[in-house]
Protein backbone atom coordinates (compact mmCIF):
# COMPACT_ATOMS: atom_id res chain seq x y z
CA UNK A 1 0.00 0.00 0.00
CA UNK A 2 1.50 3.73 -1.10
CA UNK A 3 1.90 5.64 1.23
CA UNK A 4 -0.58 9.06 1.34
CA UNK A 5 1.47 11.92 3.53
CA UNK A 6 -0.96 14.32 5.44
CA UNK A 7 -4.71 14.27 6.16
CA UNK A 8 -6.95 12.34 3.94
CA UNK A 9 -9.82 14.56 2.59
CA UNK A 10 -13.04 13.92 4.28
CA UNK A 11 -11.48 12.45 7.70
CA UNK A 12 -10.82 15.71 9.28
CA UNK A 13 -9.01 15.76 13.02
CA UNK A 14 -11.23 13.78 15.70
CA UNK A 15 -13.31 11.94 13.03
CA UNK A 16 -14.13 8.80 14.60
CA UNK A 17 -13.98 5.04 13.53
CA UNK A 18 -15.61 1.66 15.44
CA UNK A 19 -12.86 -0.82 13.63
CA UNK A 20 -9.46 -1.07 11.94
CA UNK A 21 -11.81 -2.57 9.55
CA UNK A 22 -13.49 1.70 8.75
CA UNK A 23 -9.75 2.92 9.59
CA UNK A 24 -8.23 1.19 6.21
CA UNK A 25 -11.42 1.70 4.19
CA UNK A 26 -10.82 5.66 4.78
CA UNK A 27 -7.23 5.36 4.00
CA UNK A 28 -6.35 7.16 7.61
CA UNK A 29 -4.39 3.90 8.81
CA UNK A 30 -4.28 1.20 5.46
CA UNK A 31 -3.11 -2.12 7.37
CA UNK A 32 -5.55 -3.81 9.33
CA UNK A 33 -3.21 -5.21 11.66
CA UNK A 34 0.02 -3.03 13.04
CA UNK A 35 0.33 -0.13 14.47
CA UNK A 36 2.86 1.55 11.71
CA UNK A 37 2.22 2.36 8.11
CA UNK A 38 5.90 1.99 6.59
CA UNK A 39 8.86 0.97 5.56
CA UNK A 40 12.30 2.60 5.11
CA UNK A 41 11.95 3.43 1.73
CA UNK A 42 9.13 5.45 1.83
CA UNK A 43 8.78 6.24 5.31
CA UNK A 44 5.47 5.75 7.06
CA UNK A 45 2.52 7.76 7.39
CA UNK A 46 0.31 6.89 10.39
CA UNK A 47 0.78 4.89 13.67
CA UNK A 48 -2.13 3.70 15.70
CA UNK A 49 -1.22 4.74 19.53
CA UNK A 50 -3.35 2.02 21.30
CA UNK A 51 -1.70 0.89 24.77
CA UNK A 52 -0.24 -2.16 23.08
CA UNK A 53 3.32 -1.27 23.74
CA UNK A 54 3.63 -0.12 28.19
CA UNK A 55 6.56 1.70 27.55
CA UNK A 56 4.65 4.97 25.58
CA UNK A 57 3.74 8.06 26.99
CA UNK A 58 1.11 10.09 26.04
CA UNK A 59 1.03 13.58 27.06
CA UNK A 60 -1.39 14.91 24.08
CA UNK A 61 0.58 17.17 22.01
CA UNK A 62 3.69 14.66 22.73
CA UNK A 63 3.96 10.94 22.43
CA UNK A 64 6.55 8.61 23.25
CA UNK A 65 5.71 6.13 20.55
CA UNK A 66 7.47 2.11 21.35
CA UNK A 67 8.29 1.20 17.55
CA UNK A 68 7.31 -2.49 16.51
CA UNK A 69 8.19 -6.00 17.49
CA UNK A 70 9.66 -8.07 19.57
CA UNK A 71 6.40 -9.06 21.91
CA UNK A 72 4.16 -11.80 22.78
CA UNK A 73 0.63 -11.90 25.08
CA UNK A 74 1.53 -8.21 24.95
CA UNK A 75 5.12 -8.69 26.39
CA UNK A 76 8.44 -7.92 25.31
CA UNK A 77 10.10 -11.09 24.72
CA UNK A 78 13.35 -10.29 22.68
CA UNK A 79 14.95 -6.85 21.58
CA UNK A 80 13.38 -4.65 18.96
CA UNK A 81 14.96 -3.93 15.91
CA UNK A 82 15.12 -0.51 14.02
CA UNK A 83 15.76 -2.20 10.34
CA UNK A 84 12.14 -3.48 11.02
CA UNK A 85 9.71 -2.17 8.60
CA UNK A 86 7.76 0.04 10.43
CA UNK A 87 10.25 1.43 13.16
CA UNK A 88 12.82 2.40 9.55
CA UNK A 89 9.40 3.99 8.72
CA UNK A 90 9.38 6.16 11.52
CA UNK A 91 13.15 6.60 11.07
CA UNK A 92 12.78 7.68 7.35
CA UNK A 93 10.06 10.10 7.90
CA UNK A 94 12.14 11.55 10.56
CA UNK A 95 15.00 12.37 8.38
CA UNK A 96 12.47 13.89 5.59
CA UNK A 97 10.24 15.68 7.70
CA UNK A 98 7.43 13.39 6.45
CA UNK A 99 3.96 14.21 9.43
CA UNK A 100 2.74 10.81 10.45
CA UNK A 101 -1.41 11.15 10.83
CA UNK A 102 -1.66 9.55 14.57
CA UNK A 103 -4.67 7.47 15.39
CA UNK A 104 -5.51 6.98 19.16
CA UNK A 105 -7.39 4.19 20.64
CA UNK A 106 -9.78 3.64 23.16
CA UNK A 107 -7.00 1.22 25.29
CA UNK A 108 -4.92 4.20 25.09
CA UNK A 109 -3.95 6.76 27.54
CA UNK A 110 -7.04 7.21 29.46
CA UNK A 111 -6.65 11.09 29.27
CA UNK A 112 -6.18 11.85 25.58
CA UNK A 113 -7.73 8.28 24.12
CA UNK A 114 -11.32 8.29 22.66
CA UNK A 115 -13.39 6.52 25.01
CA UNK A 116 -14.26 3.63 21.96
CA UNK A 117 -13.11 2.80 18.73
CA UNK A 118 -10.48 5.00 17.24
CA UNK A 119 -10.36 8.41 16.51
CA UNK A 120 -8.22 10.10 14.05
CA UNK A 121 -6.01 13.23 16.50
CA UNK A 122 -4.34 14.77 13.26
CA UNK A 123 -0.71 15.00 12.19
CA UNK A 124 2.36 14.87 14.42
CA UNK A 125 6.11 15.43 13.53
CA UNK A 126 8.60 12.92 14.19
CA UNK A 127 11.38 14.87 16.33
CA UNK A 128 13.99 11.93 17.57
CA UNK A 129 14.24 8.58 18.21
CA UNK A 130 16.49 6.64 20.56
CA UNK A 131 16.65 2.67 22.57
CA UNK A 132 16.27 1.77 25.89
CA UNK A 133 15.79 -0.84 27.89
CA UNK A 134 12.19 -1.33 28.70
CA UNK A 135 10.18 -2.34 31.44
CA UNK A 136 10.20 -5.84 30.52
CA UNK A 137 13.80 -6.16 30.27
CA UNK A 138 14.22 -5.86 26.39
CA UNK A 139 15.81 -3.17 23.82
CA UNK A 140 13.16 -1.19 22.68
CA UNK A 141 13.23 1.57 20.08
CA UNK A 142 11.23 4.93 20.86
CA UNK A 143 10.09 7.79 18.76
CA UNK A 144 9.17 11.48 20.02
CA UNK A 145 6.08 12.76 18.22
CA UNK A 146 5.29 16.52 18.83
CA UNK A 147 1.92 17.62 17.47
CA UNK A 148 2.13 19.41 14.10
CA UNK A 149 1.20 23.16 14.27
CA UNK A 150 -0.25 24.90 10.99
CA UNK A 151 2.83 27.06 11.14
CA UNK A 152 4.95 23.44 9.78
CA UNK A 153 3.71 24.24 6.23
CA UNK A 154 4.54 26.74 4.51
CA UNK A 155 5.40 27.71 0.76
CA UNK A 156 7.47 28.17 -2.31
CA UNK A 157 6.94 28.59 -5.77
CA UNK A 158 5.78 26.24 -8.16
CA UNK A 159 6.67 25.87 -12.15
CA UNK A 160 4.19 26.83 -14.70
CA UNK A 161 5.63 25.53 -18.33
CA UNK A 162 8.78 27.52 -18.34
CA UNK A 163 7.28 30.66 -16.91
CA UNK A 164 9.96 30.02 -14.19
CA UNK A 165 10.57 33.56 -13.90
CA UNK A 166 7.50 34.48 -12.78
CA UNK A 167 5.92 34.21 -8.88
CA UNK A 168 3.49 31.91 -9.38
CA UNK A 169 0.75 30.32 -6.74
CA UNK A 170 1.90 28.35 -4.02
CA UNK A 171 2.14 25.05 -2.05
CA UNK A 172 2.99 23.48 0.93
CA UNK A 173 6.09 21.64 1.73
CA UNK A 174 7.07 20.35 5.26
CA UNK A 175 10.05 21.17 7.16
CA UNK A 176 12.96 18.44 6.95
CA UNK A 177 15.42 20.13 9.57
CA UNK A 178 15.93 22.65 12.27
CA UNK A 179 18.97 23.97 13.43
CA UNK A 180 18.94 25.90 16.53
CA UNK A 181 20.98 28.79 17.91
CA UNK A 182 21.40 29.73 21.62
CA UNK A 183 24.05 32.12 23.59
CA UNK A 184 26.34 29.14 24.78
CA UNK A 185 25.86 27.12 21.27
CA UNK A 186 27.38 30.62 19.97
CA UNK A 187 30.46 30.14 22.40
CA UNK A 188 30.83 26.95 21.92
CA UNK A 189 31.15 27.40 18.02
CA UNK A 190 33.29 30.58 18.87
CA UNK A 191 35.90 28.95 20.90
CA UNK A 192 36.42 26.30 18.17
CA UNK A 193 36.55 29.25 15.50
CA UNK A 194 33.39 27.06 13.67
CA UNK A 195 35.45 24.08 13.05
CA UNK A 196 34.39 20.55 13.62
CA UNK A 197 35.18 18.68 16.72
CA UNK A 198 34.60 15.72 14.90
CA UNK A 199 36.27 15.81 11.16
CA UNK A 200 38.16 19.10 11.45
CA UNK A 201 36.09 20.85 8.46
CA UNK A 202 36.15 24.61 8.23
CA UNK A 203 32.83 25.90 6.12
CA UNK A 204 34.19 29.06 4.66
CA UNK A 205 31.82 30.97 3.21
CA UNK A 206 31.90 34.60 1.11
CA UNK A 207 31.77 37.85 3.33
CA UNK A 208 34.34 36.61 6.23
CA UNK A 209 32.40 33.97 7.79
CA UNK A 210 32.26 30.50 8.04
CA UNK A 211 29.41 28.32 8.52
CA UNK A 212 29.07 25.57 11.80
CA UNK A 213 26.50 24.23 14.54
CA UNK A 214 26.35 23.76 17.88
CA UNK A 215 25.08 20.01 18.72
CA UNK A 216 23.37 19.07 21.93
CA UNK A 217 25.11 15.78 23.09
CA UNK A 218 22.48 14.91 25.63
CA UNK A 219 19.58 16.24 23.35
CA UNK A 220 16.89 18.88 24.76
CA UNK A 221 13.01 18.36 25.29
CA UNK A 222 11.56 15.50 26.77
CA UNK A 223 12.34 12.54 26.97
CA UNK A 224 15.82 13.44 27.07
CA UNK A 225 15.90 16.74 28.94
CA UNK A 226 19.90 17.38 28.26
CA UNK A 227 20.39 21.03 29.26
CA UNK A 228 21.61 23.73 27.30
CA UNK A 229 25.57 24.06 28.79
CA UNK A 230 28.56 23.98 27.54
CA UNK A 231 29.46 20.91 28.65
CA UNK A 232 26.79 19.67 26.41
CA UNK A 233 27.39 21.04 23.24
CA UNK A 234 29.75 19.86 20.21
CA UNK A 235 30.76 22.50 17.68
CA UNK A 236 29.99 20.45 14.66
CA UNK A 237 29.84 20.75 11.15
CA UNK A 238 25.99 20.10 9.26
CA UNK A 239 27.14 16.56 7.95
CA UNK A 240 28.71 14.83 11.16
CA UNK A 241 25.83 17.02 13.28
CA UNK A 242 23.34 14.60 11.04
CA UNK A 243 25.36 11.72 11.61
CA UNK A 244 25.35 12.17 15.67
CA UNK A 245 22.26 13.23 15.95
CA UNK A 246 20.88 9.79 13.93
CA UNK A 247 23.17 7.34 15.84
CA UNK A 248 25.98 7.23 12.97
CA UNK A 249 28.46 8.76 15.56
CA UNK A 250 28.55 8.53 18.94
CA UNK A 251 31.80 9.02 21.41
CA UNK A 252 33.50 6.66 23.56
CA UNK A 253 34.02 7.94 27.59
CA UNK A 254 37.61 8.75 26.61
CA UNK A 255 36.29 11.06 23.41
CA UNK A 256 36.75 9.06 20.57
CA UNK A 257 34.43 8.80 17.83
CA UNK A 258 32.69 5.57 16.92
CA UNK A 259 30.89 5.14 13.63
CA UNK A 260 27.57 4.30 14.35
CA UNK A 261 27.01 1.88 11.28
CA UNK A 262 29.74 -0.27 11.67
CA UNK A 263 30.66 0.25 15.81
CA UNK A 264 34.36 0.90 14.71
CA UNK A 265 36.38 3.35 16.17
CA UNK A 266 37.07 6.49 13.49
CA UNK A 267 39.17 9.15 15.21
CA UNK A 268 38.75 11.30 18.18
CA UNK A 269 36.69 14.58 19.38
CA UNK A 270 39.03 18.06 18.53
CA UNK A 271 39.17 19.53 22.06
CA UNK A 272 39.78 22.78 23.46
CA UNK A 273 40.67 24.01 27.19
CA UNK A 274 37.74 26.01 28.01
CA UNK A 275 35.49 24.03 26.73
CA UNK A 276 35.47 20.87 28.96
CA UNK A 277 33.06 17.83 27.59
CA UNK A 278 30.68 16.32 30.92
CA UNK A 279 30.94 12.18 30.17
CA UNK A 280 27.57 11.91 31.68
CA UNK A 281 26.03 13.59 28.43
CA UNK A 282 28.35 11.66 26.57
CA UNK A 283 27.09 8.39 28.15
CA UNK A 284 23.69 9.80 27.83
CA UNK A 285 23.63 10.00 24.27
CA UNK A 286 25.84 6.66 23.48
CA UNK A 287 22.81 4.96 25.72
CA UNK A 288 20.26 5.69 22.97
CA UNK A 289 22.16 3.89 20.19
CA UNK A 290 23.72 1.03 21.64
CA UNK A 291 23.66 -1.49 24.44
CA UNK A 292 24.36 -0.02 27.86
CA UNK A 293 28.46 -0.59 28.61
CA UNK B 1 30.00 48.96 20.74
CA UNK B 2 28.66 45.03 21.81
CA UNK B 3 26.12 43.95 20.14
CA UNK B 4 22.58 43.11 21.73
CA UNK B 5 20.09 40.76 20.20
CA UNK B 6 16.81 40.87 20.26
CA UNK B 7 14.35 43.45 21.75
CA UNK B 8 15.42 46.60 23.78
CA UNK B 9 14.01 46.40 27.19
CA UNK B 10 11.39 49.42 27.50
CA UNK B 11 11.48 49.75 23.74
CA UNK B 12 8.57 47.84 22.01
CA UNK B 13 7.59 47.58 18.73
CA UNK B 14 6.08 50.70 17.40
CA UNK B 15 8.09 53.37 19.49
CA UNK B 16 8.94 56.44 17.93
CA UNK B 17 12.45 58.56 18.11
CA UNK B 18 12.61 61.89 16.58
CA UNK B 19 16.77 61.54 16.30
CA UNK B 20 18.92 59.23 15.55
CA UNK B 21 21.00 60.59 18.82
CA UNK B 22 17.78 58.97 20.83
CA UNK B 23 18.05 55.84 19.22
CA UNK B 24 21.40 55.59 19.91
CA UNK B 25 21.18 56.08 24.14
CA UNK B 26 18.02 53.45 23.86
CA UNK B 27 20.10 51.18 22.38
CA UNK B 28 17.70 50.34 19.65
CA UNK B 29 20.75 51.69 17.00
CA UNK B 30 23.97 52.00 18.47
CA UNK B 31 25.64 54.01 15.80
CA UNK B 32 24.96 57.92 15.43
CA UNK B 33 25.76 57.27 11.67
CA UNK B 34 25.14 54.24 9.27
CA UNK B 35 22.42 51.90 8.43
CA UNK B 36 23.73 48.97 10.13
CA UNK B 37 25.40 48.13 13.19
CA UNK B 38 27.55 45.18 12.69
CA UNK B 39 30.96 43.36 12.36
CA UNK B 40 31.69 39.56 10.42
CA UNK B 41 32.59 38.23 13.76
CA UNK B 42 29.45 39.43 15.82
CA UNK B 43 26.93 39.58 13.43
CA UNK B 44 24.65 42.98 13.06
CA UNK B 45 21.75 43.73 15.65
CA UNK B 46 20.19 46.59 14.06
CA UNK B 47 19.28 48.54 10.67
CA UNK B 48 17.65 51.68 9.39
CA UNK B 49 16.03 51.68 7.07
CA UNK B 50 15.55 55.07 5.76
CA UNK B 51 15.49 55.35 1.84
CA UNK B 52 19.13 56.03 1.40
CA UNK B 53 19.71 53.34 -1.07
CA UNK B 54 17.43 53.36 -3.98
CA UNK B 55 17.71 49.83 -5.01
CA UNK B 56 15.75 49.18 -1.41
CA UNK B 57 12.08 47.29 -1.51
CA UNK B 58 10.18 47.08 1.22
CA UNK B 59 7.02 45.46 1.56
CA UNK B 60 6.40 45.76 5.29
CA UNK B 61 6.93 42.13 6.38
CA UNK B 62 9.66 41.72 3.53
CA UNK B 63 12.49 44.34 3.22
CA UNK B 64 15.41 43.73 0.46
CA UNK B 65 17.61 45.46 2.09
CA UNK B 66 20.72 47.27 0.37
CA UNK B 67 23.89 46.59 2.09
CA UNK B 68 26.63 49.55 2.97
CA UNK B 69 29.10 51.86 1.06
CA UNK B 70 30.39 52.86 -1.88
CA UNK B 71 28.10 55.99 -2.68
CA UNK B 72 28.66 59.65 -2.82
CA UNK B 73 25.87 62.40 -2.58
CA UNK B 74 23.20 59.35 -2.52
CA UNK B 75 24.00 57.26 -5.72
CA UNK B 76 26.76 54.32 -6.23
CA UNK B 77 29.78 55.57 -7.54
CA UNK B 78 31.33 51.54 -6.81
CA UNK B 79 30.79 48.42 -6.23
CA UNK B 80 30.18 47.32 -2.71
CA UNK B 81 32.28 45.01 -0.82
CA UNK B 82 30.84 41.79 0.89
CA UNK B 83 33.35 42.12 3.90
CA UNK B 84 32.72 45.55 4.58
CA UNK B 85 31.83 44.95 8.31
CA UNK B 86 27.93 46.10 8.15
CA UNK B 87 27.59 43.78 5.36
CA UNK B 88 29.15 40.96 6.66
CA UNK B 89 28.18 41.60 10.26
CA UNK B 90 24.39 41.13 8.05
CA UNK B 91 26.18 37.32 6.52
CA UNK B 92 27.27 36.55 10.27
CA UNK B 93 23.68 37.60 11.77
CA UNK B 94 21.96 35.36 8.71
CA UNK B 95 24.65 32.42 9.22
CA UNK B 96 23.75 32.29 13.24
CA UNK B 97 20.01 33.24 12.84
CA UNK B 98 20.51 36.16 14.66
CA UNK B 99 17.48 38.52 14.84
CA UNK B 100 18.31 42.00 13.54
CA UNK B 101 15.79 44.94 15.07
CA UNK B 102 14.63 47.17 12.09
CA UNK B 103 13.89 50.80 12.61
CA UNK B 104 12.07 52.37 9.74
CA UNK B 105 13.07 56.63 9.03
CA UNK B 106 10.67 58.96 7.31
CA UNK B 107 12.64 58.90 4.05
CA UNK B 108 12.11 55.59 3.24
CA UNK B 109 9.19 53.96 1.85
CA UNK B 110 5.87 55.80 1.80
CA UNK B 111 3.32 52.85 2.27
CA UNK B 112 5.78 51.54 5.69
CA UNK B 113 7.78 54.07 7.01
CA UNK B 114 6.75 56.72 9.71
CA UNK B 115 5.61 60.40 8.61
CA UNK B 116 8.23 61.88 11.00
CA UNK B 117 11.60 60.75 12.99
CA UNK B 118 12.58 57.40 12.62
CA UNK B 119 10.12 53.77 14.36
CA UNK B 120 11.68 50.89 15.63
CA UNK B 121 9.50 47.83 13.92
CA UNK B 122 10.32 44.90 15.80
CA UNK B 123 12.67 41.92 15.09
CA UNK B 124 13.28 40.37 11.12
CA UNK B 125 15.52 37.47 10.39
CA UNK B 126 17.95 37.75 7.56
CA UNK B 127 17.00 35.14 5.28
CA UNK B 128 19.80 35.00 2.15
CA UNK B 129 20.97 37.66 0.90
CA UNK B 130 22.50 38.17 -3.10
CA UNK B 131 24.46 40.53 -5.25
CA UNK B 132 23.65 42.49 -8.11
CA UNK B 133 24.31 45.46 -10.54
CA UNK B 134 22.28 48.04 -9.00
CA UNK B 135 20.15 50.79 -10.94
CA UNK B 136 23.11 52.65 -10.84
CA UNK B 137 25.54 50.42 -12.81
CA UNK B 138 27.88 49.49 -9.71
CA UNK B 139 27.40 45.71 -8.27
CA UNK B 140 25.18 45.94 -4.82
CA UNK B 141 24.76 43.50 -2.36
CA UNK B 142 21.23 42.67 -0.49
CA UNK B 143 20.20 41.05 2.07
CA UNK B 144 16.26 39.33 2.37
CA UNK B 145 14.90 40.38 5.33
CA UNK B 146 11.99 38.71 6.76
CA UNK B 147 9.69 39.45 10.04
CA UNK B 148 10.49 37.27 12.41
CA UNK B 149 7.33 35.52 13.98
CA UNK B 150 6.10 34.58 17.77
CA UNK B 151 7.11 31.20 16.96
CA UNK B 152 11.05 31.95 16.25
CA UNK B 153 11.32 31.86 19.89
CA UNK B 154 11.52 28.70 20.67
CA UNK B 155 12.57 26.46 24.11
CA UNK B 156 15.28 24.47 25.06
CA UNK B 157 15.84 23.30 28.62
CA UNK B 158 18.94 25.46 30.77
CA UNK B 159 21.58 23.91 33.41
CA UNK B 160 21.36 24.84 37.27
CA UNK B 161 24.30 23.38 38.96
CA UNK B 162 24.41 19.66 38.14
CA UNK B 163 20.86 18.65 38.50
CA UNK B 164 21.50 18.11 34.85
CA UNK B 165 18.56 15.47 34.85
CA UNK B 166 15.76 17.45 36.17
CA UNK B 167 13.62 19.19 33.84
CA UNK B 168 14.03 22.91 34.37
CA UNK B 169 12.71 26.20 33.07
CA UNK B 170 13.28 27.18 29.73
CA UNK B 171 14.65 30.08 27.98
CA UNK B 172 14.45 31.30 24.28
CA UNK B 173 16.58 30.07 21.47
CA UNK B 174 17.22 30.87 17.53
CA UNK B 175 16.80 29.18 14.38
CA UNK B 176 20.00 28.92 12.64
CA UNK B 177 18.66 27.18 10.01
CA UNK B 178 15.78 25.43 8.53
CA UNK B 179 16.12 22.82 5.68
CA UNK B 180 12.60 22.11 3.78
CA UNK B 181 11.27 19.14 2.18
CA UNK B 182 8.59 18.59 -0.61
CA UNK B 183 7.44 16.12 -3.26
CA UNK B 184 9.75 17.20 -6.06
CA UNK B 185 12.61 17.49 -4.00
CA UNK B 186 12.21 13.58 -2.01
CA UNK B 187 12.16 12.65 -6.15
CA UNK B 188 15.53 14.41 -6.57
CA UNK B 189 16.98 12.62 -3.47
CA UNK B 190 15.65 9.31 -4.39
CA UNK B 191 16.95 9.72 -8.05
CA UNK B 192 20.64 10.05 -6.54
CA UNK B 193 19.76 7.62 -3.89
CA UNK B 194 20.62 10.26 -1.03
CA UNK B 195 24.29 10.63 -2.49
CA UNK B 196 25.88 14.44 -2.36
CA UNK B 197 26.00 15.85 -6.34
CA UNK B 198 28.82 17.64 -5.24
CA UNK B 199 31.28 15.04 -3.17
CA UNK B 200 29.76 12.25 -3.67
CA UNK B 201 29.34 11.36 0.50
CA UNK B 202 26.11 9.80 1.22
CA UNK B 203 25.19 10.38 4.86
CA UNK B 204 24.46 6.88 6.06
CA UNK B 205 22.39 6.28 9.72
CA UNK B 206 21.23 2.95 11.47
CA UNK B 207 17.98 2.51 10.09
CA UNK B 208 18.54 1.13 6.59
CA UNK B 209 18.21 5.21 5.60
CA UNK B 210 20.54 7.78 4.29
CA UNK B 211 19.80 11.71 4.69
CA UNK B 212 20.57 14.28 2.29
CA UNK B 213 18.71 17.51 1.53
CA UNK B 214 17.38 19.13 -1.67
CA UNK B 215 19.09 22.55 -2.83
CA UNK B 216 17.12 24.98 -4.94
CA UNK B 217 19.37 25.79 -7.33
CA UNK B 218 17.59 29.88 -8.26
CA UNK B 219 16.08 30.41 -4.63
CA UNK B 220 12.32 30.60 -4.12
CA UNK B 221 10.52 33.12 -2.74
CA UNK B 222 11.05 37.27 -3.97
CA UNK B 223 13.33 38.40 -5.14
CA UNK B 224 14.54 35.41 -6.26
CA UNK B 225 11.49 33.61 -6.93
CA UNK B 226 12.70 29.90 -8.52
CA UNK B 227 10.01 27.27 -8.99
CA UNK B 228 9.96 24.11 -7.09
CA UNK B 229 10.94 21.77 -10.07
CA UNK B 230 12.88 18.71 -10.86
CA UNK B 231 15.45 20.88 -12.93
CA UNK B 232 15.92 23.74 -10.38
CA UNK B 233 16.86 20.95 -7.66
CA UNK B 234 20.20 19.41 -6.57
CA UNK B 235 20.59 16.35 -3.93
CA UNK B 236 23.28 17.91 -1.84
CA UNK B 237 24.73 16.80 1.56
CA UNK B 238 23.81 19.27 4.45
CA UNK B 239 27.83 20.80 3.99
CA UNK B 240 27.72 21.23 0.13
CA UNK B 241 23.88 22.45 0.57
CA UNK B 242 25.11 25.11 3.14
CA UNK B 243 28.01 25.88 0.73
CA UNK B 244 25.96 26.60 -2.16
CA UNK B 245 23.60 28.61 -0.59
CA UNK B 246 25.99 31.30 1.06
CA UNK B 247 27.92 31.43 -2.11
CA UNK B 248 30.82 29.14 -1.35
CA UNK B 249 30.26 27.12 -4.31
CA UNK B 250 28.67 27.48 -7.88
CA UNK B 251 28.14 25.98 -10.90
CA UNK B 252 29.24 26.54 -14.24
CA UNK B 253 26.59 26.24 -17.41
CA UNK B 254 28.49 22.97 -18.41
CA UNK B 255 27.78 22.16 -14.34
CA UNK B 256 31.23 21.97 -13.25
CA UNK B 257 31.20 23.23 -9.49
CA UNK B 258 33.50 26.17 -8.50
CA UNK B 259 35.07 27.32 -4.87
CA UNK B 260 33.04 30.78 -4.27
CA UNK B 261 35.54 31.84 -2.32
CA UNK B 262 38.84 31.21 -4.27
CA UNK B 263 37.04 31.27 -8.02
CA UNK B 264 38.53 27.58 -8.87
CA UNK B 265 36.94 24.87 -10.47
CA UNK B 266 37.11 22.21 -8.08
CA UNK B 267 35.19 19.29 -9.88
CA UNK B 268 31.91 18.76 -11.70
CA UNK B 269 28.69 17.68 -10.59
CA UNK B 270 27.43 14.33 -10.36
CA UNK B 271 24.08 13.85 -13.07
CA UNK B 272 21.43 11.73 -13.61
CA UNK B 273 19.93 11.09 -16.68
CA UNK B 274 16.34 11.58 -14.95
CA UNK B 275 17.56 14.94 -13.59
CA UNK B 276 18.17 17.25 -15.75
CA UNK B 277 19.22 20.53 -14.83
CA UNK B 278 18.41 23.97 -16.25
CA UNK B 279 21.04 26.30 -17.17
CA UNK B 280 18.86 29.42 -16.47
CA UNK B 281 18.67 28.42 -12.62
CA UNK B 282 22.65 27.81 -12.45
CA UNK B 283 23.10 31.28 -14.49
CA UNK B 284 20.61 32.79 -11.69
CA UNK B 285 22.14 31.30 -8.71
CA UNK B 286 25.83 32.09 -9.85
CA UNK B 287 24.50 35.61 -10.75
CA UNK B 288 24.20 36.27 -7.25
CA UNK B 289 27.95 35.92 -6.61
CA UNK B 290 30.05 36.47 -9.20
CA UNK B 291 29.99 39.13 -11.93
CA UNK B 292 27.67 38.33 -14.76
CA UNK B 293 29.60 36.25 -17.34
Amino acid sequence: MAKVFGHIEGHPVGSLYQRRKELSDAGVHAPLMGGIHGNSREGADSIVVSGGYRDDEDYGDLIVYTGHGGQENGRQVRDQDITDPGNAGLVRSELEGHLVRVIRGASGDTEHSPSSGFRYDGLFRVESHHSKIGMDGYRIWQFRLVAAGASEEEDVTPFHGDTAHDPAPRRPVNTQRVVRNSAVTQLVKQLHKGQCQMCSQILTVPGDSSYSEGAHIQAVGHPYNGPDVLENILCLCPNCHVLFDYGARYLTDDLRVVDGVRHEEIGELRTHRKHKIDTRFVRHHRGRWVATD
